[in-house]
């Protein structure tokens, strides 16, 4: 967690060539889409590629269904896909065989791992080396952000664009600055200890946020953890909030209407114990018990990437709290041989 | 929920018409996969289609990411996309500008609703109107139902297979029948007013069943509910499992190894108070505390499908305990307007 920025400092300049040979395979004029294969902290990588490549580059992004991808006799027919398998360890069995089926079918294959070589590796056409190096704790946090990091790579070859080149020349320092902060303060989330569930809620790319959030709060501390985006939560699920809950709302400033935020933390507060708001809006930080000023002016996609840092520190203030190993929390392994 | 049975024979005969055209419409040259967009129940349905099609017709259906078609403009390209929208009210806003979108694309458009005309109806080139009658509760139970069998309909049409055309015959009386059975048993699901939280888990067409298993639990008894695949579970949320949780499996004979099952419910035991398991295979009825013993010989589609009843049900009866008015649950209304 702690050496996320210099991490990021790392591969600022690697990485490059890959992602151009990754976004040529998305540009083919065959490519119609892009689905991508994914597990756990990668999946929820996945989850910011739907957003990011389809806002910014209007490609449509759908998330496979490894269960379908057991043999290459009756999986669906992936013509006009390009394949992309995004997986820390390149080992995930089914994440390797969608990747396997793609290319059996003649499709473009695109991975996105720090192991190389690997399972993985092997079954893609272009390779995007994370080269963070190893991760120490089960709970992804580094390669969590190279992903992203390398997803925008992809994207700024397929629309380049002079600001957004600018930002991911700074995010290092973006990043390492505000670990530092959330670490100097992480005291106030000591009363997760007490929550009885903790619900992220999150739209577009804070959609992936809040899951990465969730993620990490339960795989480090144990809780109970989920997450929705506001929509989905008011379709039903509203109705199981706990008064005993923590609710966390990841709301940058951006495409999302602030009255629809505004009206979803009203919910929240009337049916949740704790309110967390990662946000700019200073209405909505107003309005939070716990308020998590993200930086001003970032761009949507930016500060919904900085905002899985305070989740991050949430899950590892928890963990310290419980006593938990943080590098091999509550009997999770590294690789899950899952197919 | 009593009345499934019936409102499936009603419309037995219904909706074919409808669906073959929707099928000439996925048959077209130039589609490639489809998307589908849906909210609540009607997202679970979706859930249902990707393994339906996924696996008995080679088709790749991916979830829309409604939140990046708020206006036409910065839309992704459904090129190469036939566009699906499920809403029983034909209502949601957010699934109506999928649809829009998709149509200004030149794309072709099918709506399944219970509500025709209306705007999601006036979005498609192709409505199968689900026709099953107003659904009193707010928690939708026929219509999800209906959904399915709308989707199995323009399966029909795609892939005609007599054994699965003579089944869909026979599905109204194994609908009633296991409403029923399920109703008159009822009295064991009452130890869920005293979990801390279900966790439903399923893979294939049973992730859909999880999914609305754990929707309806939610919506009508107001308890904290999860849905997961096994791998998704197994990758790192299980870390988050409580020892006074219930884990509910929906684990139809099919194409999952039984291993596989086994060895989740090893893990479920081991890290929540109660089990149940919605199977036919006897070693793991034998394993739970709560077996739910699905009918032998039912292919795996239409096993998960009866296999919601048991989950409807439970909803039901921790309502009554809960004294929660079914038509109305935790002041949640029939239109969700999120956009």
């Amino acid at each position: 967690l702690r050496d996320q920025g210099a991490a990021l400092a790392r591969r600022a300049e690697l990485g490059w060539d890959s992602a151009a040979a990754a976004a040529a395979l998305l540009r083919r004029p065959d490519v119609k889409y892009a689905v991508v294969a994914a597990r756990g902290s990668s999946d929820n990588a996945a989850r910011y590629a739907q957003y990011l490549l389809g806002a910014e580059a209007q490609l449509t992004v759908a998330l496979a269904t490894p269960a379908l991808f057991r043999g290459p006799t009756d999986a669906p027919n992936l013509g006009g896909a390009a394949v992309v398998g995004i997986s820390q360890s390149g080992q995930s069995p089914d994440v390797v065989n969608v990747l396997r089926t793609a290319r059996a079918q003649g499709r473009p294959t695109i991975a996105i791992t720090n192991s190389h070589p690997s399972p993985l590796a092997a079954a893609a056409d272009v390779t995007v080396d994370l080269a963070v190096g190893a991760e120490r704790s089960v709970a992804a946090t580094k390669t969590y952000l190279a992903s992203l990091h390398a997803l925008l790579q992809i994207l700024e070859h397929l629309r380049p664009d002079k600001d957004r080149r600018r930002r991911l020349a700074e995010l290092p320092s973006l990043v390492d600055a505000t670990v530092q902060a959330e670490l100097a303060t992480r005291a106030r989330f000591d009363g997760l200890h007490d929550a009885s569930v903790l619900t992220v809620t999150g739209r577009r790319f804070g959609y992936a946020t809040a899951h990465e959030v969730a993620l990490k709060v339960r795989e480090l501390g144990g809780l109970t953890t989920e997450a929705f985006s506001p929509p989905d939560l008011l379709h039903g699920p509203v109705a199981g909030l706990d008064a005993g809950g923590w609710a966390w709302l990841v709301a940058p400033d951006g495409a999302e209407d602030p009255d629809q935020h505004e009206h979803l933390l009203t919910v929240l507060r009337q049916r949740t114990g704790t309110t967390v708001v990662a946000a700019q809006n200073p209405h909505l930080l107003a309005a939070a018990d716990i308020p998590l000023e993200l930086p001003a002016d970032l761009p949507e996609w930016l500060a919904a990437l900085v905002a899985v840092i305070p989740g991050q520190v949430a899950a590892l203030r928890l963990a310290e709290i419980r006593g938990v190993d943080v590098d091999r929390p509550h009997g999770l392994s590294k690789v899950t041989l899952t197919r």
